[in-house]
């Protein structure tokens, strides 16, 4: 059954993800009716030319597509059930598009309840930061059904460049949630490794650039690895965002009762870090939670 | 002070890494006297126009350079130090290039006492395996003195592709540590991740996948991520052979008071997989550790 197309979006959350990404999709010549807690960011967008809201009901009443882009599980719960809150303006047939970074599991009990109302929910958090929701570059995990996603999939065009159905409902935040767990781990096992090298009396800048080109290789050790070498924790992305989504994999993992110990390691370590105060620092900062490390780095005379 | 150029090479070692790169010496050109405990491979190794020697003493007189490649430290301290060994036999003036991945504390040592005897020790662990070792494109990474390093170097170049020259004495082989460090911990997180897929019911092959296009990226993910999805665990790199460079790893850590956790973590689990059965699979096979995993994946119907 073909779907009508989604001409009238409605947007919640405008941070420093969504505000961006809500002015593409107005570029991209679709109108957009904007919600944000605060209302500076709305002000923004509609000088940018959107359309704003002062309620969510208002962002989500006759749409095609609702996006949320919000900063946590209860977040994107309130915003879904609270009276007045998208289940209950939003009519039939509207697909709410969450492009936040939750829960996978709170996320199929969200498309559950949705279905009751006759809603689709899709989830489809991102990756790639700031940069990439400015630049519609970001890369997009999408979880739901085959429909669902056709439907969806002309305006995650016009906001991501790698765009991939995982699977349905659930499944774009169980990607993101792997995609966190190995950036967070391989973050810890370059810090690890680079800490090792300077307590050796080993230059780090080097054994990064011999690592390079072999098996140790990784984007992590590219970025990151530099940006421990030059001690700029500037985010990024930073620490307690990262946090939240080390929580994440956690709890999912204890509700499938398996036991990730590499995953529990870099949890730790970014918890060292908020606790020290680095929590809007890049989580490359976890090199700074490293007990006995000499740090900043310093080559060997 | 120019270096006289290296003619005569000894050879000790002709492992499954060791015999290959003998012959490659050979075919560059280099006169070769090799030794190897068991005869089969100095057969093999005279077969292909080398020579062949019958003890250690035979392989290091009246050598320019003598090459070792050996599984472990203790068999490196056995073939420098035993009566008859590399340092009895060996003119003054000999280089001796030690290739296996070995402690970098115990390297630092043998360099000081093959100074007293007039000997140079280069440390030179590769990466890159098998096939790198056949095809003479494996990856180096060298600790010794300028001069050293610059006499040894046709010889490594005949041997390898990217030859990085990390530091003095035991720096080749706290760069190889990192290096093994950096592998098991993000084969560890690739495995926790696709477990982490599967268990959630998300096709891992499409979570690879996508992560693949963002920060998760990594040779690992790349390549073992595949071995795991294909529960393809023929070695590649022997788990047991990584486990003994996990080992250094902790070793020299715990010398230089560091806690690495995450190191901690994947030693325990190739440790798991030895004690399993399964030390001469492929290090990937690590993912067969993780407890509760429903391995071999299968996708989502």
């Amino acid at each position: 059954m073909a779907q009508p197309p989604i001409r009238e979006v409605g947007f919640i959350g405008l941070g420093v993800m969504g505000l961006p990404m809500a002015i593409n999709l107005v570029r991209a010549g679709v109108h957009v009716t904007a919600y944000s807690r605060s209302p500076s960011p709305v002000e923004l967008f509609v000088r940018a030319g959107g359309t704003g809201a002062s309620s969510i009901e208002q962002a989500a009443r006759d749409k095609d597509c609702v996006v949320m882009m919000l900063p946590d599980t209860p977040d994107v719960e309130r915003v879904l059930l609270t009276p007045g809150g998208v289940v209950e303006s939003a009519r039939r047939g509207t697909v709410v598009l969450d492009m936040s970074t939750i829960s996978p599991l709170a996320t199929r009990r969200f498309a559950a309840t949705l279905r009751t109302h006759g809603l689709d929910l899709v989830d489809a958090p991102v990756s790639g930061g700031q940069t990439g929701a400015e630049n519609a570059t970001l890369s997009i995990m999408v979880g739901g059904s085959d429909t669902a996603f056709a439907r969806v999939h002309p305006i995650l065009e016009m906001l991501g460049k790698t765009i991939v159905h995982i699977g349905d409902s659930g499944a774009g935040q169980v990607a993101k949630a792997c995609n966190q767990l190995i950036v967070s781990v391989t973050i810890e096992a370059v810090a690890e490794a680079l800490t090792l090298a300077q307590a050796a009396g080993v230059s780090p800048r080097r054994t990064r650039e011999a690592l390079l080109g072999g098996f140790a290789a990784s984007r992590v050790l590219e970025v990151h690895g530099q940006r421990m070498l030059d001690a700029n924790f500037q985010p990024g992305f930073r620490a307690r965002l990262h946090l939240k989504d080390a929580e994440i994999v956690l709890e999912t993992s204890r509700h499938l009762t398996l036991d990730l110990p590499a995953a529990g390691v870099a949890r730790a370590a970014l918890q060292r870090l908020v606790d020290a105060g680095g929590g809007d620092q890049d989580h490359s900062a976890l090199v700074t939670t490293i007990e006995n490390a000499r740090f900043p780095f310093t080559d060997p005379a």
